[in-house]
């Protein structure tokens, strides 16, 4: 069998099993894990703290194109992509690693404007890069791994708590990352607002660090971040939490910019699109209550988590189910 | 100008400085870094314990063929590598994130095989594989983080804490990784014992993890992982520490069975092969001797650490000025 038929999480499915039958009890290094492959972050008990530690690569004409994506924006997108998974257990990033591959006719200019991406907005979490490699290659890869820590084993945001009863909701806006990408490799035209809101999205994600960790503060348990796209992502929480998820479409929160520029397509690119780098998580009224009172920027309940295992159901202003045809974004899947 | 001008080191030491520039000094990721980019692995002051962290890439065609390479020896190798990051520092490693890039056609069985690989190493060492991500591209690229610590910060081995008049030293014996890459690119026969040596040499390094906390613990302070090569490897022990390194070549304990296969090129491939996963290491005479009863493996005294820096100087059993046409390994290097 080829890996594009098993699929991008089948196959990471397999190889968790794999690592898992592997693992011996009595190493403290698995006595110590508290989650392992399938969620935002690896974690596991430090001395004092929960350690966490992601990585993600980004790979040339499959992650992004040098025709659409500026070096300096490259840096910054990759960097904020693995920041918003720390962002995504409640944690604080701290150590950043880059292992770099580039082709040898690539300009050090070049090369020099991707790391000052990178750095502009590690600087804004106080986040030091410490090391990585660089290697020849026909293709630019570029795969950062961020090391984090959080509070105790009870602050920690997993994709497995989410509980039947809770509701669903999400931070900011929806839609923008996929409706600038879009707009960027299809040359469209907007007024210069709706552009710059667009492409800020896409290029400028700004994970929500801060949000994360007033979340774990406040008593959430279950959140992950939108990188594949919100029914994607919520189908992970399902997964992992073993429950269904009603989501009320009329009710997420779709960039306005995206409503303005793309109309009746804009909802797909809010449930699918991917690459907002919001966060999702579930939590009983009380605690979605005092979440939005805590943290500034736009909380909306969008669904509520089921007991029935049906994966995510998408439901109108009736209750009666919407259908959408795309259903988010697997690296092997053909078409 | 383009990364191929500028060389890897060059690279490398270009973005190190960019990085270094961009330090803010009140963050307590910069406060608490002991080693940053330019080591064999990261070190900051944890909780209790010095935490360690490196990461390495593997790119098809690059640094492995898959004509010679099987997918269970390719997973060997990639986690060798990086394990031998930690034991360079004279750390533990405890946790592995694998970043996985694969052509979608990719037999699935294979991705099993090269983490059997992977597994069978990282469980010799107590390590947990425990995150990463799969992504699609047009080739192979596999990278591993490992995650480790190290007790205090006395008990560290850094490239910058070699001392004039100190020794050089080095474990085991070398030359056998790069001869056994030579001997199954170019389909050259051997006996069986030398075949087999040769293969297991370059195919099952055996990451000197042991050997690394042990030499900490008997008051080594200088120390890298042989991976670009020995002249190589000890030319980035004298520009971190500032100092300058005498080899004596009849001292380089070339491994016999490179010896009897390569005849004369064998002393070139044990000086410049590279990837033979020995740690080479500085220390006074009497620590050497420490080191010696300690460790059950080879240790052999090969040189001794100067204070004039001009690199690395090798000399003939008369003192003699000794000439080698390649000098190590540079990713960018053209021809």
């Amino acid at each position: 069998m080829k890996v594009s038929e098993l699929g991008e999480f089948g196959l990471i499915n397999l190889l968790a099993k794999m690592v898992e039958g592997s693992q011996d009890r009595r190493f403290a290094s698995w006595q110590q894990l508290i989650t392992g492959i399938g969620d935002d972050a690896a974690a596991w008990q430090g001395d004092t703290s929960i350690q966490l530690a992601t990585v993600d690569s980004l790979i040339q004409d499959v992650h992004f194109s040098l025709g659409i994506v500026s070096w300096e924006d490259l840096g910054w997108r990759s960097m904020a992509a693995n920041l918003s998974d720390i962002a995504a257990m409640g944690g604080i990033p701290k150590y950043a690693l880059v292992s770099l591959a580039l082709p040898e006719q690539t300009e050090v200019d070049d090369v020099t404007a991707l790391y000052q991406g990178m750095i502009g907005l590690a600087q804004q979490f106080e986040v030091a890069i410490v090391g990585g490699d660089v290697s020849r290659a026909p293709l630019v890869a570029i795969t950062i791994t961020i090391l984090g820590s959080t509070g105790s084993r009870d602050n920690i945001l997993t994709r497995s708590a989410a509980m039947p009863g809770e509701q669903i909701a999400v931070t900011g806006y929806l839609g923008a990352a996929a409706a600038g990408l879009e707009m960027l490799t299809r040359e469209l035209q907007f007024d210069p607002e709706v552009t710059a809101c667009l492409k800020r999205g896409f290029l400028r994600p700004y994970p929500r660090v801060a949000e994360g960790q007033l979340l774990v503060e406040h008593g959430v348990k279950a959140a992950i971040d939108i990188s594949d796209g919100l029914i994607s992502d919520l189908n992970h929480i399902c997964e992992a939490s073993q429950v269904g998820a009603r989501i009320e479409v009329d009710r997420v929160p779709v960039e306005p910019a995206v409503a303005t520029s793309f109309g009746d397509k804009s909802l797909e690119l809010a449930l699918s699109g991917g690459e907002d780098y919001e966060l999702l998580f579930t939590g009983r009224p009380d605690v979605i209550s005092k979440v939005r009172k805590a943290i500034p920027c736009l909380i909306t309940a969008i669904g509520e988590v089921v007991a029935d295992k049906g994966g995510v159901v998408l439901l109108n202003s009736k209750g009666s189910p919407f259908h959408l045809n795309k259903a988010g974004w697997d690296h092997f899947a053909t078409g």
